[in-house]
């Protein structure tokens, strides 16, 4: 058998619809329609080493359609990756390699999880960004060390959700010359034909945000797919954009072109006539040797990553310092020296006790910190004055000069989100983003995918509260701190003054294994009195910052943020009445439960069972800690426009009123 | 005095920024910077009536770019609105008629609650899509009762926002030719001058949406701006979009043109300034006669209303079903027979009791309901078949012939959520769109305004669990039941079964006064059984489903949604043993809490303390209904992909692990 590209391009469609098939769900018709356009870019152009999927100078490729996942993995199966046709044949099982949608950490060669559209192709200009800023700051003339193209797949989907909108413009804006964007234009989505919903100029749009765009091409063209391909890489200053024009399904000889095929199993009659259809004679997961021949990419692969390290050896002799330092950051370690700089930060709060917001103390930690952590990428979706995002000795990033470390990313708190994710997952960085609380609403899923992906992205998030003032309730966050609580494996600090915060930063900068929200308040918070002990308590996610006069203690009041001090008020105005209770700080609810159950007893004894928590913001979470006898002072309407002491004062979060509402238990 | 175009335009600029100096906090920049803009528009082309500001052919006029507030109370307060200076004395105080945001139901005049950038925008989208199809079904041969101009404000915030993207790009497919938009393109946005992170060709990304782009035009020249706007109006296909080029603060000496005006007081020495600057030396919130006059718009608004009603008298005449019918929607009132129509659907629901997923079960009730209601207009963000949101007998707006009442949005969830917010906000309309649960996350803070401004949308949100099966972690909702439930206002149904579905189905219709998201499985259910008493449970939120089989509950199991055959299963084989249960199904914790202390008592009696939730989601808010004591059967992990069945059993949602849980209290 002559292999032709056809027939290597018809393995992923025959192993796309036999694994959809066998599973009995999933979309076929997207892997069948960009079969010849992944075929020519994996076997002509990728650069990639199957047999190490970290090496830290490979393209990245990533499906932003990330429901066509049957595609990945075929190409991943094919070219000699870890995955072998068992796991394909256990496509969207449970513990298999292979599930539903791509999903970062469970497939090598997977660069990102994608399903939720559009977010794919954002963390590909985030990955474009990182290559970018890495070769800016590492690179040494005739020492390309960092140098690698990043390519991703999208649909029209992706192109419909207002993300490719945020993350495109400002991929134009940083002139990401090595982004290449395959769209695949088959003017189908689940609803039918897209005329009705989708009439954009797509060429004349990604004009307009300053990409190249090649094509339309035919995508089942081997040639004009290998073409378009030479003249976006040929395009040093501006992301291309290929649009390819594909057929749904293509190959299927009833279903092709239709949205029946989009996302449900062909049938065993049509995958019968689709084989025929397209001279496929083998068996379900069959693949003939020559196909796998034509496919291998392990011999190509080490001798380009064997190239690169000789390429590297040289600049490890040229730049030690350097290549170590590209070395630690792309390994995640923090540099030598952390603990100090965590302790000269600690220690300096606590003797300068400053009443402070702790979006101040949040800038205070930063200024500290970043010039430390050469890999922080700090950022502000346009409230950087506000968020106290920026440090002294940031860089900033203004094209046409494409390095620093401070971003401005406009008004686009999904985009910088993506951003940051997919800055985070080509390794070598640590993003952190600024914008007021109530906006993590329009990031809220990018938020997520932090915690699904477990990426270091540290969401700095001020103006927490009504404490915002007149701005009003579009601006007040009511439901946001606790529905960002409840996104799991994310880690969120709503510290109370500024030794708090810093301890939060420096905790969040430490987890590895996944995102952190700062909550912050716009106004000053008082200093609390610290001792080693609270400070290790604050480590631990809640502790007692304020044990009952007497020692022992007939109720607690818990706290988090701006109503710590309210807390601290009541205590002292209870124990005037004889009533001695314990001021418990919670500044994170996630730490605190990952503590043993000695320690969270020794804080919230089972015996003490009156308990007032005190939160500017919705009171339903809190009912974990307070039980059925318990009281919540939170607020579970909307805000109002007027300045912040007003509406402490209206919405009873007084001393006085938390006195009374502890007193009413 | 003559009074000059420019002494309009600057009794907007005087009254802003004297009312931004009162209050010490706002943004003076804006109003500064369109007030030319607006002077034209609103005395030149804007048809309204002061005096009624619910006159429903009126021009719809909103402001995207919120934080301008001022402007509009500028507007407001000059052309005859109920909204008297001292109200703009007290902008952005407790309880007055000027929140620092423009906030719907609290000013006459104001069309929607905007500050959340480019959300007026697509508010507008959707009010001028409701023109559209109000025109399309209640106008005859010379009787053009609905024929009004819809206009925006916005600003560069709202072009960089996703949102924007999502809305104009529906707008131009549906060929809105009475939206024209204004952009105030100053150049600035909070971080400083943009070019380093907003370098779009705008007017070319709006072409490329099918817009008709007028301009740029000097913002600042009434002639220009006169012009532009005529031509915006000439074009009947397209929706417009005229750049205007400000300078932010226009007026003031020493601040116009850069960021330091957008968000701050002037301070006393630059108004002074520009006071001179402008040649406007009256007082503080004083404006002379002449002025006033030259704004008044009471008398040609209450003329142009009388032409129209005389208008309308001549239609009601001719059509009398029609006016009649127009009016009853303008009012939002359900057409009479409507407790038939849901006395008919659950009555033939408990007939049938049939087995299937809540998702079809809302099918059947949008097909028992939809026929009824010819206000509703129903869509899905390109999910039609999976939302099961489409009826018999539904018409699609499909261009170029705009009306209709099912719309497919593409996959735009934040745009169909914004969309359906300006339906509703226009009259006329009760708008429902579906989507996946977890892609609510996309359109978060759009639903967050349809509470906030207590609007009637309901959102059909299926696939609520890891019920999804195969599609795996990035589709499977966690977090999304609780996290909207968080949202004030908002009431979220989770039924058990199509009788629940049908009834939390007629109470989102019949609730005028906020949004409702009915959760929906995407497998098959069992058919509860169901009494006259179990029926009226349902609309109290909670209830018995299932009382101890002996009468003396000893503990009481608390389900929603499929978890409900998991508690009557688990309440079965706890009887076998003895241990007689009582099961609660409660598909809305909002309606539940709204009962008086008795109903609830009786159905979550203090006494029973052994309390077990169970609900395939994140476990945070249970704890309120089960206490210090109780627990959870709940999910605070991400999921996993594979087929639903063994997702539950793996994850504990099995009559087992449910009894022993209860065991174990």
């Amino acid at each position: 058998m002559t292999v032709t590209r056809t027939d290597l391009a018809n393995a992923i469609r025959a192993l796309s619809m036999d694994a959809v098939q066998a599973a009995k769900s999933g979309h076929p018709g997207m892997p069948m329609g960009m079969a010849d356009i992944a075929e020519v870019l994996w076997n002509d152009f990728l650069v990639h080493n199957p047999k190490d999927p970290g090496w830290i100078n490979r393209d990245r490729f990533m499906l932003s359609n990330g429901h066509g996942s049957m595609l990945h993995y075929s190409l991943l199966h094919l070219s000699g990756y870890d995955l072998p046709i068992e796991e394909l044949k256990n496509f969207r099982q449970w513990g298999s390699k292979t599930p539903g949608h791509p999903e970062y950490g469970y497939t090598a060669g997977v660069e990102t999880t994608t399903g939720p559209l559009g977010q794919g192709l954002a963390n590909g200009v985030g990955m474009a960004l990182a290559e970018r800023l890495l070769a800016a700051r590492f690179n040494r003339p005739g020492h390309d060390v960092i140098d690698h193209h990043t390519y991703v797949f999208l649909g029209d989907g992706c192109l419909m959700e207002g993300i490719s909108h945020e993350a495109c413009s400002l991929a134009g804006t940083w002139k990401l010359g090595k982004l290449i964007c395959f769209y695949d234009d088959n003017g189908i989505s689940i609803d039918g034909h897209l005329e009705p919903w989708f009439t954009d100029d797509t060429a004349k749009r990604f004009e307009a945000y300053g990409w190249q765009v090649v094509g339309p091409v035919d995508g089942h063209d081997p040639e004009a797919i290998k073409a378009a391909t030479e003249a976006a890489r040929a395009e040093q200053h501006k992301p291309s954009l290929i649009i390819c024009k594909t057929i749904i399904g293509h190959g299927s000889p009833n279903l092709a072109g239709t949205h029946d095929c989009h996302g449900a199993p062909l049938g065993e009659n049509e995958i019968c006539l689709t084989r025929e259809n397209i001279g496929w004679p083998h068996e379900p997961f069959s693949v003939p040797e020559e196909v796998y021949a034509g496919w291998d990419a392990r011999g190509k692969g080490e001798a380009a990553q064997s190239a690169w390290n000789h390429k590297f050896k040289a600049y490890k002799e040229a730049y030690p310092e350097d290549a170590a330092e590209l070395e630690r950051r792309m390994r995640g370690e923090l540099p030598a020296g952390w603990n100090d700089t965590v302790k000269a930060l600690i220690d300096g709060l606590r003797q300068e006790k400053p009443n402070i917001a702790t979006r101040v103390a949040s800038g205070k930690a930063i200024n500290a910190i970043a010039p430390t952590l050469p890999e922080i990428v700090g950022g502000s979706a346009d409230l950087t004055p506000s968020n106290n995002t920026i440090w002294k000795g940031a860089t900033e990033l203004v094209p046409p000069l494409i390095s620093g470390n401070y971003i401005h990313y406009g008004v686009r708190e999904f985009g910088m989100a993506t951003v940051m994710n997919g800055l985070s997952l080509h390794g070598g960085f640590l993003p952190f983003g600024g914008t007021f609380l109530i906006f993590s609403d329009y990031a809220r899923n990018a938020i997520r995918m932090s915690a699904l992906m477990h990426q270091r992205v540290i969401y700095v998030l001020t103006h927490d509260s009504i404490g915002l003032g007149e701005d009003g309730p579009t601006h007040q966050p009511i439901e946001q701190v606790n529905s960002l609580r409840l996104i799991p494996n994310m880690t969120l600090w709503r510290p109370c003054d500024a030794v708090e915060t810093a301890v939060a930063w420096t905790q969040s900068v430490e987890n590895r294994k996944g995102p952190s929200c700062l909550i912050l308040s716009r106004q000053n918070l008082p200093a609390q009195n610290h001792t080693d002990e609270t400070v290790a308590g604050i480590a631990k996610g809640g502790y007692i910052l304020s044990e009952a006069a007497n020692g022992q203690p007939e109720g607690v009041i818990i706290a988090t943020g701006s109503e710590v001090a309210l807390a601290m008020g009541a205590q002292a105005k209870l124990a005037e009445q004889g009533k001695h209770v314990r001021v418990v700080s919670m500044p994170s609810l996630e730490v605190f439960e990952k503590q043993d159950a000695a320690y969270k007893e020794s804080v919230l004894p089972a015996k003490l069972t009156k308990r007032l928590a005190v939160e500017a913001g919705s009171t339903g979470l809190w009912y974990k800690y307070v039980g059925l006898n318990g009281a919540v002072v939170g607020l579970d309407r909307f805000g109002e426009s007027a300045p912040a002491p007003v509406l402490f004062d209206k919405f009873g979060f007084t001393v006085d009123n938390v006195v009374a509402r502890y007193q009413a238990l």
